[in-house]
């Protein structure tokens, strides 16, 4: 058995400049990534996994630091709709992130000291230039698919803009062509909260060794609220009291819903740079397809030849269906080859990590579609 | 013309022991209220008005921190639904708030120091109980309504289940008879912004000269963003930038919601008290009218002759119409007379304290069609 189909992990060190959205640019950057299979003789089946805010390259493959399986590993593995025994799968840790990937806690070369808050600003687009010169590095230059949900899904769409000549299909799942104002405000809590934690020092607390954590914590917990449907968090905790048998009077999580997102606040905090998530949510936030294309969204996508699958559920509400209709509609006036299906699920947003069948059938569907042409 | 038609305020010390749902008990408490209008020779003509989390007694008067106007001025004035020239309006500040009713800013006539968080947790049920002592103190043994929105909403009905003879009519608006898990999962975030803040200091920050009101603009624009639609927020503010002509590549506040949130959760912070915040959303997540009625919500109004006014507004998300519904039917299983009207509105949950003719018609035809009986 090939060990790759199990992931091989390494860190490329990209010569730039990467010249960003914001008008400066970085002179070199670090990307980590895993690949998983082998890349066929005529470079035809490589597939790039993009993933959303918080996520990392570790997509089938255990986390470093909780052990946990890889965020994916539902979708991408062995006989899995993405398939290490038929594609080669590249899943990279954006530009920005904190997982090997240059952001703001790598090292300024100038200064040897870390970036914190003088890193610069990027973009969704940034992220997939870079993503882009680890192709080059690797010697792809053309994506049989770039699939992605969340800001993956926006990476995905980003890809199918900026280098549509590389790209044959995405799969864009519970994503949307630009951040809304109230998809802003709940990010931009989470940056508030982070920001007001003392130990947060302007960004400079690398140092310290103290971190933000406890404002890194509400901040996922803010957002963690956003993930999950209302009739989901009923449906797993309701109003049921964790394991005693009447309420405190006090300020203890005496509900599990309490209990549970203080976990998620703080467990998060184990694995995530502060800063990273400021950084990665302004990208977010920022992120508007139809902007850079004179805010027709359609004219993001003239021309194209790119396959697109785009895939909502029905009780997302950070990013719901009414948005991936708008893509698709812009495909369709762009012409674009485009397939759209509003999956049922009670998980909301979070549907597409977790176990949804409906959601592989699409997937594997769609890629076999386009390698059977 | 009579002074009392703009409000005459007070407070009242109330000789208790006021017994509370937590078990303990207190001495004597403090209700800071209004009172517009005349009270009736038969005081038959009171109306007490509820508010919401971080409302007051100002309902019809200037706040006088803020000097802005009271925040159900539109409901409550001469010649409005709510009127003093035909009801004897009363207004309390709810016990656990910090507008001059007992919380945990309060001194403990024990230890001559404010409560901080050795004030007991408190209920809906108890606010309610403080108010009724309240109308004790002003010899008033029967209401002609109750109304309120949000947890005023919950106020009201806690009323008709705790002193059905004592309320001939409930109004309630944007309300539920329980908290949700995610309504929950909200408040903690809010309560956990608060404790993260080290100005809070275990709720003992009032002799600091520092409160902790970096948590509490934090828990502030997280909540915020509940009371609002996402189509309101995006048409009132969208992806719209602040007054420059691009994006700044920083965390300044680009995004006008941005800006407009971050003002907000400042703002708050001049007129509310932390450990209220904390103590006040507790009360409301044990808000569940059914629990103590055997989990039938039908038995919490069993036998009533009150008259209930239900009102939702279609695009309230954190209470939404279907929480009214359930409400609704369980008057309907207990024979109750009751009126239900979705509204529609752009505004969310805000939509019952904004300009809303349609809610203004409501309680006015519903007060109205009582009176005339």
């Amino acid at each position: 058995m090939d060990d790759s189909r199990f992931g091989l992990a390494r860190t490329a060190r990209l010569s730039g400049p990467l010249a960003l959205d914001g008008g400066g640019s970085l002179a070199a950057i670090d990307i980590a990534y895993e690949t998983y299979g082998t890349l066929a003789p005529d470079k035809s089946n490589a597939i790039l996994i993009c993933h959303a805010l918080t996520g990392d390259q570790h997509v089938a493959s255990a986390h470093p630091i909780t052990g946990k399986p890889g965020w994916w590993s539902r979708m991408v593995g062995p006989g899995l709709p993405i398939d290490p025994d038929r594609h080669f799968i590249i899943s990279t840790n954006v530009l920005g992130s904190c997982m090997g990937s240059s952001g703001p806690a790598s090292l300024d070369p100038v200064t040897g000291l870390p970036y914190a808050m003088r890193f610069p600003v990027i973009t969704i687009r940034d992220m997939v230039r870079a993503q882009a010169l680890l192709l080059d590095h690797l010697g792809i230059a053309r994506l049989e698919a770039v699939v992605g949900g969340s800001m993956g899904g926006m990476q995905a769409l980003e890809w199918a803009a900026t280098f549509p000549d590389r790209v044959e299909a995405v799969v864009g799942i519970a994503t949307t062509a630009r951040h809304s104002a109230q998809n802003i405000a709940f990010n931009e809590v989470g940056r508030q909260a982070i920001m007001a934690d003392p130990n947060w020092r302007g960004g400079d607390y690398y140092a310290t060794g103290q971190a933000p954590t406890a404002g890194l914590a509400v901040a996922r917990m803010a957002a963690h609220i956003t993930y999950l449907s209302e009739a989901g968090l009923t449906g797993k905790f309701g109003r049921r009291l964790q394991a005693r048998e009447a309420k405190s009077f006090g300020f203890d999580a005496d509900f599990q819903v309490e209990s549970y997102l203080r976990h998620q606040g703080l467990a998060f905090t184990d694995r995530f740079d502060a800063n990273s998530y400021l950084y990665i949510t302004r990208a977010i936030d920022y992120f508007d397809l139809a902007e850079a294309h004179g805010g027709r969204l359609a004219d993001a996508f003239r021309d194209t030849r790119t396959r697109f699958c785009i895939v909502s559920f029905d009780t997302d509400w950070l990013y719901p269906t009414p948005e991936s209709r708008i893509i698709v509609h812009a495909l369709n006036a762009a012409g674009a080859e485009a397939s759209f299906v509003e999956i049922s699920s009670p998980y909301g947003h979070d549907a597409f990590l977790l176990d949804t069948p409906e959601l592989f059938r699409v997937v594997d569907g769609f890629l076999r579609a386009g390698e059977s042409r």
